[in-house]
């Protein structure tokens, strides 16, 4: 029997390439041709030289994005190079322009450096309403995601970071309406601190967990190994372990926590690591394709409620609920930025979708193909930028 | 009466943007994400880590290339920005899948600096088949050109200079067999020495016209001068004014000429002028939106043969009837360049797509919706490409 990835280098070698351009204006005579291209077309050339804003009138750059990646930490794949990446990055246009009807061009640079990838991202603004950075490796991701948001006035989206940790975060909020805690009452361990981890820790505290426990391969974060730590795992020490305790281990840190995250790597979690765990124990094993902890192991071992990264299970935490309509939201609301509060207006959005009466252990997130997501998001996303200010021209 | 401008600005309004991306394949369930995304697509990004010449196999980089400006030298309208190029982008993407089924990015850069765009255009190739490079100022678009073809194993082809070439050689091959000519014997004047003027004085050496005199804004290119050119008009020197002539003005340059060739500015040729050139006099006025000499004009004055750049005269000389088949007949190839032979093969392509029988005085070239074309430069870049083993992977 094959296997999905046998069926999917057959799909890949039959279509060449999963997208295409279409045509939105007829271009079937000479008259046609006067007016999408010369003569005609001098005059919208002509109004947006006068007013840059009208490029958002007269072109698609309104309805388009571009997903850049360096192919430095493909899927579990690591750092594989642009060329090989470009079928994920393909894929994820795919995606946007299916949840979201947004224009994405997959773009893979051939250069790890976080001041050429900058500089790209920076020289191609002027056609684009938005950038979704994608697969870049931790911390340079951040570094770069930061950098452009703070330099360009269309919005930057490292979907790596907080595509996870925005469904996350809706996945918890309805889990906490199961269990009845709340979120300030919950203790919450988290294993992994790159890109996703990072995010998930800031949006977690940001939204109202205030007990997070973090941990690397090293073990727990603590002010005590500050020195040796990046600049990112440095900022994370305003969020974690606010209370300064210092773990020995995972196992150590997960008895009488509420919540578990995982964003690392396979079968780090045992079955008596949960059950250590309060009483209605939340399980996010995220890792993929293989989780922290397979999904019938926790629930045998006593975890109310558990999420992966897989399709085959239930409470899929898949960042396709996220992505699109946030794009869609950033770009209906002509962003210059996702702000925090946009993202967590997004997750609420999300989590919102399910009634409380419609919420069970198995079922606290929507399907990846419930198709009221996106508009869902993006609705919330763009009034959110809106509130805070975070658009062009207005 | 609603002019042309008017109503192109109406449908660029209506349109907002006159590109879609369309999707190739399913994305409609669960079976159908894991096959064109994740986990399934981590397949063909193992197999072109291996093997990078299977990005052409499971990706649509083999079709896809961009269509890249800085905004320096937009139709008649200068440097009009990045922003304000994109309508132009656009069509240009338009006529490239209209005509060449090839999908086109149109990316407008936020530099002008040779060395930027250069850096750029080698950062984004592994995600693209080729590079268009258009409405870039000269000399700087030589300079950049040229570096991109000596650095990148994919063909880079600046469109505002080989197009028209390509495009007038066709037009003049099939003139010569009216007036019953030979390439060696003509004297040819060229007005304009810029991104054009400069390709087309090398294509029509390369193909057998000797005897071309070349103007500038500032008179006869004459090696008397080498000092005060760039390294452009320098170069050129080596193809054109070979006997030595001084002339002192372009009506003194004419005398005796049997084609003149201008892609310069409106009005610049009288009919004093026409009438002072040989017999069967060629005219070949293809200046933006007003030709050297207005089409009329210069059949009044006695010329034979009259072509312009524009839709509403016979014998339109139109860079689509080249670009869309010269991508094409690259893709198809694999090409990793696109040089001088494959350039005068994709005219004579177009040239022999009219029968000796059905040519005529207004009718020296096939219009721009004569469907053959395509195909038929394609194929004769193909095999001219192949042949001059200017493919990849082989």
């Amino acid at each position: 029997m094959s296997t999905v990835f046998d069926e999917s280098l057959k799909l890949h070698e039959q279509a060449k390439g999963k997208l295409d351009i279409a045509l939105k204006v007829p271009c079937d005579s000479v008259e046609d041709l006067s007016l999408a291209y010369s003569p005609g077309v001098a005059q919208p050339c002509r109004e947006i030289a006068k007013d840059v804003s009208k490029s958002y009138v007269y072109t698609g750059r309104g309805n388009t994005i571009a997903v850049i990646t360096d192919g430095t930490a493909v899927l579990g794949l690591g750092d594989i190079g642009p060329e090989a990446a470009l079928p994920v990055m393909e894929g994820k246009s795919l995606l946007f322009k299916k949840f979201g009807n947004v224009n994405a061009y997959p773009l893979c640079l051939n250069t790890k450096d976080p001041k050429e990838i900058i500089q790209i991202c920076k020289m191609l603004a002027p056609c684009l309403g938005g950038i979704n950075l994608e697969d870049i490796s931790a911390p340079r991701c951040v570094e770069i995601e930061r950098t452009l948001i703070q330099e360009l006035d269309i919005p930057v989206f490292h979907d790596d970071q907080h595509g996870t940790a925005i469904v996350l975060l809706a996945a918890l909020i309805n889990s906490l309406k199961l269990v009845n805690k709340k979120a300030d009452e919950c203790k919450v361990v988290i294993n992994g601190t790159g890109a996703a981890g990072s995010s998930i820790i800031k949006m977690l505290y940001n939204y109202g967990f205030k007990n997070i426990v973090a941990f690397d391969s090293k073990g727990c974060l603590h002010k005590a190994n500050k020195d040796r730590y990046d600049f990112l795992k440095q900022e994370l020490l305003d969020y974690v372990n606010l209370n300064d305790a210092n773990y020995e281990n995972l196992a150590d840190g997960l008895k009488g926590a509420d919540i578990f995250v995982g964003v690392s790597i396979a079968n780090v979690v045992t079955p008596e690591m949960v059950k250590s765990m309060n009483r209605d124990a939340i399980v996010m094993a995220l890792a993929n394709p293989d989780p922290e902890i397979p999904y019938q192991d926790a629930i045998d071992a006593g975890a109310r409620i558990v999420g992966t990264g897989r399709s085959d299970y239930p409470n899929q935490v898949n960042n396709v609920l996220a992505f699109p309509g946030i794009f869609r939201g950033a770009l209906d609301a002509q962003a210059t930025k996702i702000d925090e509060d946009a993202k967590i207006a997004a997750s609420i959005a999300i989590a919102s979708l399910l009634d409380e009466k419609e919420l069970r252990n198995d079922y606290i997130i929507p399907s990846p193909f419930d198709m009221r997501v996106a508009p869902a998001v993006a609705e919330a996303v763009k009034q959110s930028c809106e509130k805070n200010g975070n658009v062009k021209w207005r």
